[in-house]
This record gives structure tokens, C-alpha cells and sequence, in this order.
């Protein structure tokens, strides 16, 4: 069983402090996970991913089986050996890819029929599946395959979905338990809560799920399109019912305002693609706010991304600079940016996590919205 | 006048090692200089580069004058200042580039008249202005304006053209000493000799420039499509005229084989964008020959690039894990790529100083040659 440890909850609020002890070392939670989809978190050095401290990195189980493929994995000792990254690596099923980017696919009980967006090639997934290609990987917290349900669907199919997602998830567990890691250290396994936006389908999952007593539980199906109050209230209720001595992870959210308004209500994990993909584009997270370094405005600003970060990007070069190179297209602005962003959302974790040890995270959180804010009145 | 010390020529070629100093630090020769066109080398970072070491690297004022142009890079104090470099600079006037890619050019005895490959906008470069962009530059070593007639020329094309390029130089020349650096350390002008492959009028280039007394000369004109050999033969014959005590610069060369047949021709410095447009290609340079990472062959190769090599892939990652990146188009594998090749020009350079202060340039260049060599012909 992974050794969580919860060191603190808020005084005020839901919000965790806690450890997650892994052979590959401790998670500092709450944690931000910097998403590293196919080996490699886009356009980021792994020394770089240590110098920014991250904790954890991800890595997608579906992407993974496609290329490099598990007979290469295994060769290579699996992923941490394969990318020499030696922290810990969470791998996602891959059933939200299969269900968003496979050209076919037929789901029945027994598991997911679809066709590889790269090569037209056809796949079976089920739950057996899954897990084995997860031992292959050689991930420290390995998630379950489930059914994510687009938003909005409706209640009765959502409701047989929850029900193949947790005999699924019971399938992934007996596999699980009846294999062994393939390279010498321990991996943990997650159940994903389903249910859309039904509270009462939140439950049962929820509760049929911790019955089951998995490693940890991941909160699935939101940031889908629904509103953001709605994916608070699923998280601040589904939180409610998983016990305390697990870790709970919000899968794929989010903005730093989803993250903060999460951890209040009693999330310990997040991963997201927000910082790499919008670093990519030229838009960076600060302290007071977003900023596009594309705009014109930056031009002749002598000032770094953000004066209260310590990443290489903040130290070294300012916005006038990245604004260049990204006017001329160098590969350069958008390392920096993406360095920069995931250093953001890993910063305001840490801070978090301060927070909650000193019973003083309510204050944070709206000092920190408040200030994110008062540059986007600004700017409009 | 630039601080050059010759320190040693090689007992039995003409190869040189020498010491240039600049106010921005000393540049060992033999010397490769990355590229770095627009303010930064392509895919590394100027941590990178000085982890590598890097000792000096290369701007284009052509490009740099259209962005960011020279009220930014006066304002942010010189290009050091605006990209963080702290070690020397050399900056190519930009002749070549205006030639190659403007839509528009014409050329006068006054100077060039182009019309920008970003906006279409029109521009007159005189030599007085490519000084005063380069003053705005800051770059410590500053290139005159030229003209690079293509290969092949008709013989009275390119006497008219190397008249026009000393001309041009003189004029360089003058505002040169008729100006300050804007920026407090000092700065030198090279000029370049040009004339094609024809021996008597690079005799002539050569000597009307060496008696006006630049900093440095470069030989210019050269990998243009010549063969190599009648490359190697112009390099051989300018450097019998250039003076003992200033560096002579082979521009745009070239391949590892290249570098090391002028190095032993009398050749001191070398700037070439094939090491990171090749890496960004997948083609990596080792001490047994080229490779190229996207072959499948490498997608189970535990080796690292080159086990010879002292850089961050070389000593972290394998070839099997690059080849995956360039699989799934992720840009950590032409950042690993790109810095690896420029350690590699570097390394060699490093290397063929050891060897002139050791009397056995000779020998390390037939060594490293047959060991380059003879995985070529494993390949074939």
C-alpha cells in the first residue's frame, strides 16, 4: 500500500498538507505535475525539471504504448531509465486519449477497440491490457482505464458508464495485484472517480470505488466544458466521501485559480498541459496576472517575466528579450516560457503547501487571486 | 588595435594557436563560433553555450537590424546586454544575407539598396551604416560590408567586385575610427578579402587590405559551391599574405573535415550553422562519423551519441531516446541534438589547439580523419 502521509489540514479549510512516499522519492502535496505526455515534458530539459523542482512528472499510457512501444520500454529498463529522469512518474491510462483522438473506437465490457491516430493500426485496450503496458513503463502510480463521459451527457448513460468504469477498475486492481513490477521498485495504483456533474453518481462511484481500497483516487470527467463552480462542487463533494489517508488528484486541472479553489476544498494532485501549451504560445503566468510576450507593448520592457520568480527565464532575460525571439521565431522563447510557466505552477503549489502548514491557506489563496486579478482589470 | 598573441605554430603545418583578447574575455583559437543569427543559437541556451564553451558567438547585423532593430538594441545596451551573453561577439555585416535573401537589392559604389524579407520595406545599407548598426550592436568584433559574388563568377565580375569590397572596407574603416563604442568596452573591425577562386585577384584583396591595417582579416567568398579542394587551395594561398600577428577568419566554414584542413592551412576561427541546422535534422557529428538519429536502426540503441563526448546528452541520454523524440517530434530531441553538435565543433577546435601546442597537428588530424572515415564506410 503507498505510504501517504497527511501532515497537516487546514484550519479553515479542506485544504492538505501531505507526503507521498515513493521509491523513486517524496511528493511534496499539494503538487503540481508537469505533463510529460510521450518521454519528454515538451520543450523542457529534465536537469531543468529538477532545477524547478518538480516533484513528479507524468507520462500518458496510451501515447506511450503507441511510440517508443513496451518491447522498447522494456529493453530500456522502462520510462525513468528510458528518459533518465529518476523522481517519480504518474502514468495516465491513456481512455481519455483512446476517446479523444482515435479515429474508431467500440467500447464493450471486455475493454476499448480503437485505431492509433498515428499509423491507422488497430488496438485493444481492456483493463488487463492497461496494466501490463503501465508494468512496461515502469510508472511509480499507475491510474485504472476508464470511461470519461463528454460534458454534458446524459444521466442514464452516464450512469452505466460509472458502472464499466468500476468493474474495470476492479479488473485493473486483481491484475495488479496478481503481477509484479517489472524493474525492482514498488508501483501504486489509482481508481478514478467518474459521475459528470450527478452528485448522487459521484457517490456511488466514489463509494464503490474506495470499497475497493486503491493507492490513491483521481477525480476524472472534469475540466470538460462544464462550468468551473460545477467542477468545484463535484470536487469539494466527492472529497467528502474518499478517506482522508489517500491521496486525492484532480485529473487535468487546471488554471492557478482551479488549482487553489481545488486544494481548498481538499485535492493533493493536479497535472495540466496549461503551462507547456500557452509557455508555447507565448503567454506566461505571473504573479499579477497573464501576459501574452507576443504583444508589441513588451518590446522595450526591461523587467523579467515575473520579478518575484527564481526560474533561469526570470533571472537571466527580461520580456523585451522573449518578446524578440518570439517575433522571430526562435525555438528559445518558448523554452524560456515553458520553463518559466511550469516554475509558476510548481512555485504556487510550494507556497500553497506553506500556507496550509500555517493554518493561514484561506488568506493565501485570496491574496494570491487578488492579486492575479488586479492586473487583469488593468489590462482591460 | 585587437590584443591577438600568437602563441604557437605547429612544427610541421601551418596551423596556429593563438589567444584573442577581447574586453568581454580572452577567445582560444583554433575556434569554432556557434551561430547565433538573431540573438540567440538556435535550440541552446546561453547557459548551454558556456557549459560547452563556447568562447565567442556570432549576430548578424542584417538581421539584426530588422529585429529588434537598433533603437531596442540601443536602449537594452548592446546585444550582450540584451541577451544575456557575457563573452565575446562577432558580428557578420550581413552582406551575404542581403544578396541571398532580399527580394530587391541594388548595388551601387554608394552601397546597397534591399528591400526586407520580413515586410518588404526598403533599406539603404552604406558601409557607414552597417558601422553605426554594429556600434549599436556592441559587438566586439565587427565585419566591414562586402560583396560575396557567387560561384561560380565570370574573372571581370569579380575584379570589379573586389575593388568595390575595398572600397567599402575603407570606408568601413573610417567611420569605424571616426566613431566610439556606445557601451564602454571596445570593439574591432575585420575585413574581408574576396576574389573568388582566382588566386591573382585574392592576391590582391588580400594585399590592398592587409596594408590599410584591420583588426583581423576574414576570407571571405569561400563555401559558396566551390569544390573543397579549391577551397582549401584559396585558404592556403591568403593565408601566405595575411600578417603573422592578426587572426585570420574562414566564414560560413564548415564540416568537421573542413575545419581541420584550414585549421592546417593557417586558419584561426570558423563560424557554420551546420551544426545546429543539421542536429535540428537529426544528424548528429561523432568522433566515428555521422549519424543520423531518425533512422530506426537507433531505436534501440543504449549508446549515447558519441561515448566520447563530455556534454549533457551525451552523459545522460541514449541514442534510442533521441531517436524516439525525433519519432514523436518532440523538441528536447533538437535541443539535445543542437548542443551536442556544437560540443562536438567545439571539442575538435579544443583539441586541434592541444595538438599545434604538442607539434602534432599532423597527426591528430590524419587520426581523427580515418576515425571519421572508417565509419563512413561501415555504413555505405
Amino acid at each position: 500500500m503507498l505510504d501517504f502521509k497527511l501532515q497537516k489540514t487546514d484550519g479553515r479549510t479542506k485544504a492538505r498538507a501531505g507526503l507521498i512516499h515513493t521509491d523513486h522519492g517524496t511528493v511534496r502535496t499539494p503538487v503540481f505535475m508537469p505533463v510529460g505526455t510521450r518521454g519528454s515534458v515538451k520543450a523542457v530539459e529534465q536537469r531543468e525539471l529538477l532545477e524547478i523542482n518538480a516533484g513528479i512528472i507524468l507520462g500518458n499510457t496510451y501515447h506511450l504504448y503507441q511510440r517508443p512501444g513496451v518491447d522498447i520500454l522494456r529493453k530500456f529498463g522502462g520510462l525513468h531509465s528510458f528518459m533518465s529522469w529518476p523522481r517519480p512518474i504518474l502514468t495516465d491510462s491513456g481512455g481519455f486519449q483512446i476517446l479523444s483522438l482515435s479515429d474508431l473506437r467500440k467500447l464493450s465490457d471486455e475493454g476499448v477497440e480503437f485505431r492509433s491516430h498515428i499509423d491507422g493500426s488497430y488496438h485493444f485496450f481492456t483493463p488487463e491490457k492497461i496494466i501490463e503496458v503501465e508494468r512496461a513503463i515502469g510508472s511509480d502510480i499507475m491510474m485504472v482505464l476508464d470511461e470519461c463521459p463528454p460534458y454534458p451527457s446524459e444521466k442514464e448513460y452516464v450512469s452505466k458508464s460509472i458502472e464499466l468504469t468500476r468493474k474495470w477498475a476492479m479488473r485493473c486492481s486483481d491484475t495488479f495485484h496478481g503481477t509484479s513490477p517489472l524493474y525492482g521498485f514498488n508501483q501504486y495504483l489509482f481508481a478514478i472517480v467518474q459521475g459528470g456533474t450527478y452528485l448522487d453518481l459521484r457517490e456511488k462511484s466514489a463509494k464503490d470505488l474506495v470499497a475497493a481500497d486503491f493507492d490513491g483516487y483521481a477525480v476524472g470527467g472534469l475540466a470538460v466544458g462544464e462550468p468551473a463552480e460545477e467542477m468545484y462542487g463535484v470536487a469539494d463533494f466527492v472529497t467528502e466521501i474518499l478517506p482522508e489517508n489517500k491521496p486525492r488528484y484532480l485529473m487535468g486541472v487546471g488554471t492557478p485559480a482551479n488549482l487553489l479553489e481545488a486544494v481548498e476544498r481538499g485535492i493533493d494532485m493536479f497535472d495540466c498541459v496549461l503551462p507547456t501549451r500557452n509557455g508555447r504560445n507565448s503567454q506566461v503566468f505571473t504573479s499579477a496576472g497573464k501576459l501574452n510576450l507576443r504583444n508589441a507593448a513588451y518590446a522595450e520592457d526591461e523587467l523579467p517575466i515575473d520579478k518575484d520568480c527564481d526560474c533561469y527565464a526570470c533571472k537571466n532575460f527580461t520580456r523585451g528579450y522573449i518578446r524578440h525571439l518570439f517575433s522571430v521565431d526562435e525555438i528559445f522563447g518558448l523554452q524560456l516560457t515553458s520553463l518559466h510557466n511550469l516554475r509558476f505552477f510548481i512555485s504556487l503549489m510550494e507556497q500553497a503547501r506553506i500556507a496550509i502548514l500555517n493554518d493561514r491557506f484561506a488568506e493565501f489563496k485570496a491574496g494570491t487571486l487578488s492579486r492575479m486579478n488586479s492586473h487583469k482589470k488593468e489590462e482591460t
